[in-house]
């Protein structure tokens, strides 16, 4: 695995199958007493948050106390290394600190890259959401929560495993770094949305569209809703709330055609009554909550594969 | 003891006494140079705040670390995810991402016993204060604050001390919570308050109410005074400032009519020269200051023992 | 070395030589794969900022971290505590909870003062910024920073070396510290400003002064350059912009005439462009970011130092 993890595109096949087994790994550590590893004793992780995330924040933070590492969480948002200093002299700033993997969240699509490729930072960057861009580690632990569930019954692997992505596409990351990762995996995606909540150049990414979900869900292996976001509504490209949940929302009668064994999936935090229903979010066909434990396992493999966190721990001891 | 602390009026006083004996050798911890125990290692405590208290915050986590818990501080306000996002899915969420406790403080009163009743959580949950209706940790730790000063020359309990609670008992949580638990450990309680500032059923409390503090304190083994709510000041129902100073606030002269062994207590933070002056909040009499001091010993009992501690510690080498 | 750090001016020589050696233990560690030692296992740094400053915050929470301390962050702004609550309460209520130190950066000047000397606290007490006043740990930082490159050519000392502080010296409390402790090292420093950006009593310092840029850096060993508020531009008392950095930053042109040895000093964050240029900051001449790597190995050193990191760590494995 490279040093940095910035796009889902920039995964081979084996650098994700990697994530998917130490991250199965990882979450066989949840069901002991001491949920707790060495691994990335005496290492330095940054949440560099320049945007509110504090789902993600913690996944992450909750990840990295997990393997021992030292956590120092900063949110850019109004501090003073924000104003008048640029990302590089930030980046500067966190790497002469100490930091040994920093994650970004930020509203520009691209700063990671550039945090990573500038050549300020040795230190590992992980892309924790840049602007409407990519979301790597979201589509990792989606990934997994699909392999866990489907893997069984299809020779261990997502190959030809048709995943329905649904719901406003053009302005989701989520949507756009699953749909990469997912075709490196061997899955069939389709996204299934209004047409003004399509991306421009959505053909170029090896995936189907389609405007109607009652025809794909019947066929899909994993259905998954993506948050609404209300500000968006009526703005004009969009339809209204009543209108969207009529055609793009999940229901009980709409789950009711599904196969047996597919799975629900959200990355929350959901709008109850509008993309979803409570019944369908309840549901024993609903992912929705491992999807949560799986990113901590997933954030804990990245973290300890980026880190190389295969360090002796022993040198614990060692005093001044 | 049960998995929740939800409120003093669950707490059997059998329950109580072990939180109190348990907070007495957490207590001893803190004169040594190393306090910390390795008892929650590998469990993580969450402080889901979606009020801000600052002092009760950073109570828990010193509990937490000195127990060798991870951490993680979750302010509600303002959050992605309290926006549009239930305090089930939260709760959800939290639990998915492998929290053990969860301490929480909220608005609402009742939200800490529809987190812990609603079967959405196996964790534990404490309530850190909840609307105007409980606080249950602060009540054990000013029941352990009186039984170490009191209970020596009482035959170790607190049977039949006569404790004043003085002040805005209408909008306060500290005072209902430490009037049910006081009443548990064999106390006896008078609330000492103007008619306007007791809530309607404190007769059914179990406790006795007086408007008259010059006649109840010469009598009491122990007098804590509640914070004024300045906003509160002037709106109709309440004294001024001066007035309620002259009649309800506790000075050097109304200290001189104190027994001996009395102790002042204060859950802070104090508004000096007004409920309280200075000259009495920082006596030999007062007991402020170690309140702070055995509100973390009690919160380390109380995670302790929700926890179930004994979990041995030589997992830590294990490596993955 | 006292118990508490509160300003440059209260070091000897003896005791700014001690956190200089030891600080360079301390760097040391940054090049091992576990960059932590259990020096402070146990012990509880509290950050008590009542201003913002992330970067301060951060590089003091790394080196707590760093030797095995608990940091707990405290943000007094907003906070219930800093709300009609007095200094004096809210140190006692931190000392309460068993801070072992405080680091206080408060906007009055002598807060950290106040806290030390009232007698309200056991606990030591870092002063990370007081008003216009003073940055003691900036200074050793600074002086750390040169003893490691102009120290080997001067054999092992700053005595006689010259160092030029540039900018506004009125309001930059990293100045005032840096020529109290520089001048204790036997350095010999001169403030180049504007005139109406030299405070009054400046006499007293024990400093050269000058409003010649140009004449004074090509016999300077060091050179430090003062971060430009831009708010107090155009104030009146303040040369615009472009005025200021014509004769008071530091570009290429002037950087050419100072000697092959010299390094270039700033504190932080810098306004690229402003007292700076970006080749500047860039060049090879420049320390700035090793000042930061420099800031946690003087902060470590520090806390070590106060808190008498010597006690043992084998009492880790005691249990309940």
């Amino acid at each position: 695995m490279k040093r940095h993890l910035l796009s889902a595109a920039d995964l081979t096949r084996e650098d994700a199958e990697l994530v998917l087994s130490t991250a199965d790994e990882m979450r066989s550590l949840a069901d002991r007493p001491i949920k707790k590893l060495p691994a990335l004793r005496g290492r330095t992780v940054v949440n560099l948050f320049f945007e509110d995330s504090t789902r993600t924040r913690i996944s992450f933070e909750a990840a990295a106390k997990r393997l021992s590492a030292d956590v120092i969480n900063f949110s850019a948002k109004g501090s003073s290394l924000s104003k008048g200093e640029s990302l590089k002299d930030t980046a500067l700033t966190l790497e002469a600190m100490g930091a040994d993997a920093v994650v970004i969240r930020h509203g520009a699509s691209g700063a990671p890259h550039r945090l990573a490729h500038s050549g300020w930072v040795r230190s590992s960057v992980v892309n924790a959401g840049d602007g409407t861009h990519e979301h790597p580690t979201q589509a990792l632990l989606d990934a997994f929560t699909m392999w866990r569930h489907l893997g069984p019954r299809n020779g261990g692997t997502l190959d030809g495993q048709r995943i329905a992505i649904v719901g406003d596409v053009l302005h989701s990351r989520v949507a756009r770094s699953n749909a990469l990762l997912l075709r490196t995996l061997g899955a069939e995606v389709t996204l299934v949305a209004p047409p003004t909540l399509l991306p421009v150049g959505v053909d170029t990414w090896g995936v189907e569209t389609s405007y109607d979900l009652d025809g794909v869900i019947p066929k899909a292996d994993a259905v998954m809703m993506l948050r609404v976001q209300r500000e968006r509504m009526n703005g004009g490209f969009f339809p209204t709330a009543r209108e969207y949940s009529r055609r793009y929302g999940l229901d009980g009668r709409r789950m009711a055609t599904l196969q047996d064994h597919t799975i629900v999936m959200h990355p929350g935090p959901m709008v109850r009554g509008m993309e979803i229903t409570a019944d369908v979010a309840d549901s024993d066909r609903s992912v929705i909550v491992e999807q949560v434990t799986n990113g901590v396992a997933v954030r804990m493999a990245v973290l300890y594969l980026l880190l190389g966190g295969s360090e002796p721990a022993h040198t614990e001891g060692d005093d001044l």
